[in-house]
């Protein structure tokens, strides 16, 4: 079981996904180590400071996007917003865009429905960046500047080290505005690696404990809820269970109520805020039977776990970037130990076009 | 079973909620009739014009405040967001906030967060109102402005009235602000009536055939992925099922993978262009397998749908205020099939309490 998780060949299921999970140290080192793109970019943007940063993704790439929110209202001091692209798309709304700045978020950079928004966002106004894995793509050209991502191709369907690096990416543009050197990641590739290393027998146990789960439901707060997000979309696509992500603070209005002995949470718990914040969230879903695992630098130290999975320790607002990586081991091993291939899950293509 | 759905007395599970449903018609006329109030804030924002829209929200109320950012970008061309609170009350996010309007949503008006949130966006700069079903709360004292839902007394833990009243003033107060006189929803009593009447054996129906499925989701674009949104929060809490929501755009990239013949669609296909835009939704989750329920005044032409609810036509912005009512039943009768009772949700209090 463990081979299959971190091995390669030609014919294993997973090979791919597992592949570029164990390549993200490099890929984030090297982002960071080539950042200058990203603060020219940042520069640009800095010379007409925008009074309103608005991001557009879908999928996982919304993950990353709203991990990018915090940062600019944490790190930046503006108010920010996920667009809804249907309202470009389905309803032609005619916004004043003026002092705003749009960040359109797609590792292909080929979503029909981003690439119309960027369009329509730069008509009416706004500064218009563009984060993609693909330089030459329609949407790199749509928008007036474009961050690269550098993370390599992607053969798995299941995005790995392209969200990884996409939230590494946004760390470095939101830090550069804010006129900073990049200082808390500059371990990054460190951290990765220690991250990955440290995390896989707890990984493997985690495989063995929720091999027959039937519905896990994730949550975190601040930062890392983009990280419950995540993960709840990687194990339902890879392992078809169904899954659900709730902010900590969302799931004690209403959802708690469908917590039983039945259902396995995965919450993330972090040094820091929003760690701190969940460990009321920790206490009641385990007094409603729930099976908690937790996943964070500080899982170790909540009580109520019925298992743990190590981070190393980080800036707050750079953990999502590293709590991510046993979360996708999970995914990869969850997968294959229900028989399933997460480089081919049913009913997906790597790009999808909607409108 | 129907009665059990349709009737009220003082010791029937479910009683409160029943009632609150059927009340319904005549709040929304209320609302309406009384709008005044509303329009009076409506004339105080438009003498200062923001530029942009932030909404902060929790639970039901915030897919209220979705439906709103939805209004706010379409009908007024104003960028929106909705607010993540944890940046403020976790990170003491210190943002710029002039030329910004902040609508805060709770029916209880007591969720410390949304206070928090609005005594420090008012001290950041921007222009404050409280949309609420208590006037003398908290929130409606923090905030410079405030709405009334006018919607009564609500027993059920569930919501089903304060949601729909919210919608209700979201709409007039948005109409007012870009001068509209509220034509639209001038007969929405009698629509609400209507939707109820025609509906009910439909749902009479759905509830037979959900009675033993184990996973719904739900999902819809632009207005009325609110009320997807909407009804898996109260499919949930009052069944304890294990059900998500997703716009249809979303759900095509990725999480359609998990969708087969074990799961129950409950899609909203209503009349312009966010229903138009959920047929190939229907036609990919049922090629999948799945088992399509479809709410809305254009459900009836769905071919791929096993079961329609219909909804009485309005103008499409409006069609959430009316499509979340046959869903509120269904949720109803379904924990009343299960044996359980939607008035008293294990685990969950009226006003919840998280920072």
């Amino acid at each position: 079981m463990k081979a299959r998780v971190t091995t390669v060949n030609d014919t294993e299921p997973g090979r791919h996904m597992a592949a570029e999970v164990a390549e993200q140290p490099d890929v984030l080192a090297g982002l960071v180590q080539a950042r200058f793109d990203i603060t020219a970019v940042a520069t640009r943007i800095a010379q007409t400071p925008p009074r309103f940063v608005l991001l557009a993704a879908r999928g996982s790439s919304d993950h990353a996007a709203l991990y990018a929110k915090y940062l600019v209202e944490v790190l930046l001091g503006l108010p920010a917003g996920l667009v809804s692209p249907s309202t470009t798309t389905l309803y032609q709304a005619e916004q004043d865009l003026a002092d705003v700045l749009l960040i359109s978020v797609s590792q292909s950079g080929g979503s029909f429905d981003l690439l119309e928004v960027t369009q329509a966002a730069r008509a009416r106004g706004a500064l218009t960046v563009a984060v993609t894995n693909t330089p030459s793509s329609p949407l790199t050209e749509a928008a007036e500047l474009a961050v690269d991502i550098r993370a390599g191709t992607e053969q798995a369907v299941a995005a790995t080290k392209t969200y990884s690096a996409t939230l590494m990416a946004l760390y470095l543009l939101v830090d550069a505005i804010r006129g900073g050197d990049a200082k808390d990641v500059a371990d990054i590739g460190e951290l990765a690696t220690r991250t990955l290393d440290d995390s896989e027998e707890h990984v493997e146990r985690a495989i063995g404990r929720y091999r027959f789960a039937e519905r896990i439901l994730t949550t975190a707060r601040g930062y890392s809820y983009a990280t419950a997000l995540e993960a709840s979309l990687k194990l339902s696509e890879t392992t078809y269970l169904p899954t659900r992500a709730y902010s900590g603070a969302d799931l004690l209005h209403g959802p708690v109520a469908a917590v039983d002995a039945g259902t396995a949470v995965l919450g993330i718990a972090g040094a820091g805020h929003g760690g701190a914040a969940m460990l009321d969230v920790f206490d009641t879903v385990t007094r409603s039977g729930a099976d908690l695992l937790c996943v964070g630098s500080a899982a170790h130290s909540v009580p109520s776990a019925a298992l743990t999975v190590p981070v190393a320790e980080s800036a707050e607002e750079v953990a999502p970037i590293l709590e991510v990586l046993p979360i996708q081991r999970l995914a990869l091993g969850l997968a294959l130990a229900r028989g399933l291939d997460p480089d081919a899950p049913r009913g997906l293509r790597k790009v999808t076009r909607t409108r």
